[in-house]
């Protein structure tokens, strides 16, 4: 059996991670919602098979490198939720995919859709639209446009989607879905006035999952850190202690100046640090404690409770990343905790940015 | 001939770089100090490599697998700047790599020098002293307790360390290089006290290393960012435009809601924003302009001067990341321009965080 190494290393805590899909799931399911997880956080086939078996009718990705992996590891359905723009190198793995597999990718540019058309004929393609991030994403009224340039061009427009991405925020997850719930609508009515009747309405985030299959106008989301959870899911009150599904297994390493500093920095951690978030992390057994200062390669821990003693020199603690999308991209391997043993998932996708 | 991927990807200006190098080692020759480059920034055999033709006495590293990569690839002399706590895993690794190279580790506890002492005897260590970063380190009249168990635990007692950094501020680099000066001669004299005779007083950070050097004080000096530099070196100001050897290529991919955004987001830049930065990340051709939402494969950018049309869609940009350990430490690869060709240097300390 392969050992885990010395600290740091994530570990995944399979009957959480088990407990949160089915959850998300039979919601979606009882909603008669469509979901398509979003592969990003987890990269790992391991947990992409799980959710198609629990009726996920496909994958998410945001790249065509992550797409790549998935249907390599036997994913027949995936959605590039990004406005890709093809140069020579993606037109033709974009090419070589579609032969392999059911693809869609988005698109938010009369450009873009134009582009497509030429290199990818008949491609499927979703529009997408801004429903409060400013990020990517047309005006919803204006979808209709780039949707009929997209038919003009010989491609196949399946819909709309939106990333709700400003659900982000401390009480923002309601009203992050109603925006998506409109963005959808005048989307969709934008098309119709084209004569394009849109097949999948696509929203969808970890935060605003409740909310936005209480809407009823999404048909297919897109949730992805739902699956593992991390503390800014803690801290928005999207999961709650016991959804905690995937934490970094440190060593206290210093008690210099009275401080407790462990070996788990921002190279395994990554250093996202939402407005919202009250640390770079949190102790998963002491949750009042939080990485208050995080280097490469330490994280300074305050908050231990007054009268408790600090976590010995030496003894492994459970850290709680902030942001587990970033965190699992610096990682290899994420180690399986099936109840005793420690089984290694490799992050198939890491690093596949392109 | 390896073809350079498509966007993003990270690109070493070589010419730059090597600037970059010849004037540090230049500086530190005439000041009479040892340069001990630390590899964390660039985990990369081909810098580390030049580093070393070019003077330095041996490598910095964070961690023992750091070091093995290094002495793999020929470096004789490493020392792991960091408090290592030893499981016996990392004793045993640590023992095959004393084997191969002169080896040096950080203590700055009684407990890990009486560990090391009984797992690794005869071991070289250094006392790390806290110049006033408040994160590892002993404060500097303790050094010469935890030097004086380690000389009894068998250890040989190099010197002393630290790292002064909360030079990584607007106008702190001078002062955090006095308190380095002041941290390392109050240590010195604390390990005379017990008689013990500190061979090296080490310091340094690439903000701080040109106050660092006019101190007198450090005879050995680990700068790691210098060879590269980021937007955070050139906010502090510790490096102009024309010293940034590495940028992120990516690709603009929309203009929805008349933004412009970049394939470039944190899974290559990293999510790294220190108080003092303007932004994520800066454009190298554009100075005024700023990333200033930051997603995992988004970057938005404002500050495109009026008057000026944005860039293209599906143009490239050169994108400054904030801070270059992190971005290196997300990639397989950097691309090394060489004046015309790209040549790919592997990252070969990449992920090696145990």
């Amino acid at each position: 059996m392969v050992q885990p190494p010395s600290t740091p290393f994530l570990q995944v805590d399979v009957g959480r991670l088990e407990a949160n899909l089915a959850r998300t799931a039979a919601a979606a399911h009882h909603a008669g919602v469509t979901l398509r997880p979003h592969a990003k956080t987890h990269k790992c086939p391991e947990i992409a098979r799980r959710q198609l078996e629990l009726g996920a009718v496909g994958l998410t990705v945001a790249t065509l490198g992550e797409a790549e992996v998935f249907v390599e590891h036997g994913c027949t359905d995936v959605f590039v939720a990004y406005p890709v723009w093809l140069d020579d190198d993606r037109a033709h793995r974009l090419r070589t995919l579609t032969e392999r597999a059911t693809v869609a990718v988005g698109i938010d540019s009369a450009s873009s859709a134009a582009r497509l058309g030429d290199l990818v004929p008949g491609l499927a393609v979703l529009v997408e639209v801004d429903s409060g991030q400013h990020r990517t994403g047309v005006p919803p009224v204006e979808a209709g446009d780039v949707a009929a340039v997209a038919r003009t061009a010989g491609l196949d427009v399946r819909g709309v989607f939106t990333f709700p991405g400003h659900g982000y925020a401390p009480d923002g997850r309601d009203s992050a879905a109603r925006d998506e719930a409109a963005a959808l609508s005048v989307a969709a009515d934008s098309l119709r006035a084209r004569d394009i009747e849109p097949r999948v309405l696509s929203g969808g985030s970890t935060p605003t999952l409740e909310a936005s299959l209480g809407t009823g106008v999404p048909t297919e989301l897109r949730p992805g850190v739902y699956a593992l959870n991390d503390a800014q899911q803690w801290e928005l009150g999207s999961a709650t202690a016991e959804m905690l599904a995937i934490t970094c297994e440190a060593t206290v390493v210093s008690h210099a100046g009275g401080r407790v500093v462990l070996d788990a920095g921002g190279k395994v951690l990554a250093a996202d640090r939402a407005a919202y978030n009250t640390g770079y992390g949190r102790l998963l057994e002491l949750p009042d404690a939080r990485v208050v200062l995080l280097s490469e390669h330490h994280a300074v821990v305050e908050g231990v409770p007054r009268g408790s003693d600090p976590p010995a020199l030496g003894s492994r603690v459970r850290v709680v990343p902030n942001h587990v999308c970033a965190a699992v991209n610096l990682a290899d391997t994420l180690w399986a905790d099936t109840g005793g043993e420690l089984v290694p998932w490799t992050v198939a996708a890491r690093g596949r940015n392109t």
